[in-house]
């Protein structure tokens, strides 16, 4: 008794991830109600972003530059040519971007391998990581991928790919989270802050 | 250091109720990866939506006919005339739909009464409700609002009002849920439950 266009809009709704049916209907209810420049404005930005944004060229970060340009990332004459950090996704990086403490430049993946799921190396930028590595000249490669298994295991294959290559390789540190509380800490994280103990 | 585009996409994200900037970041990022159909098709639904789906001129549903014509149920020949159920809202009234139960004509007053919000009864379809009545040989009509503060105190005010005219006005049945424990029930509802106890 909806009319279609509405169900086709939750249906659109219910597709993106982490919104069901329920969310998606009460949002359609929201867009309905509120003044139509919110879905106008929704739709030309969701057009928008599929016909500008795309992959930069060298790191694959996301840019709005004309096709084969650079982005802001890699066009940035203020940071730091020797330094390379290797991430998972573009989340990643903004995070660490958000920390101010990286001036260096950035690559990724876009992914973790992860044999289970069909995600091998040559479904990652490794590839264009290795020709990157071998005709810049980088330093360090800090290896940011998630501590966790498929973050690890690339971290492991990336290292053996790398070392042999006279680049140092390094690996974010893991350890307790700042704030934190022994007390809630899990196992895993406990003993690998207690494994990775620094001296004073 | 991410293309406008993206950031203008997750500003008018993270404008919808429920998602906050992170959520509409995860959302941007996932619209990204995914096939542009994606984006294309939900940026179309909404265009439509504003564009096709207006209020029914008699009972305020969602309708996407022509300007003035009344929506499906109250052109619904099999639905009785005898009964009209008043809604707070578009949503109450899908639900009671689903329940398969009840076969007569609505009314959706869009919102409740709530003084501090600013909201009389000016501000909701009540005037138009009070023709309505007046017009039809309706006999029953069934306050089918939220049983919240709002909901009782609009369902009090149409009472007054609709009593007078000599129709039989009734109000949802309050008490323990279906399939719910006294033991987690909260005061209000148990207490409900207790003064509306029924004969067996």
């Amino acid at each position: 008794m909806t009319p279609d266009a509405l169900n086709r809009l939750v249906a659109q709704l219910a597709k993106l991830p982490g919104i069901g049916e329920k969310t998606a209907q009460r949002l359609a209810f929201h867009l309905l109600r509120a003044p139509p420049e919110l879905a106008r404005g929704l739709a030309q930005s969701l057009t928008e972003v599929v016909d500008r944004v795309r992959l930069c060229s060298r790191c694959f970060s996301l840019t709005e530059g004309e096709a084969g340009a650079p982005c802001g990332f890699c066009t940035d004459t203020r940071r730091d040519d020797r330094v390379l950090c290797v991430v998972e996704g573009i989340a990643d990086e903004l995070a660490l971007e958000r920390t101010r403490e990286f001036r260096g430049r950035y690559h990724v993946l876009h992914g973790a391998l992860s044999p289970l799921e069909g995600i091998g190396p040559d479904q990652l930028r490794i590839r264009e990581l290795l020709v990157r590595l071998q005709g810049q000249a980088f330093e360090e490669v800090i290896v940011a991928t998630n501590p966790d298994v498929e973050g690890e295991a690339t971290a492991l294959y990336l290292t053996r790919l790398l070392k042999p290559m006279g680049l140092k390789v390094t690996r974010l540190a893991q350890g307790l989270p700042m704030g934190g509380d022994l007390e809630y800490a899990d196992q895993a994280t406990l003993a690998r802050a207690l494994s990775a103990r620094r001296d004073l």
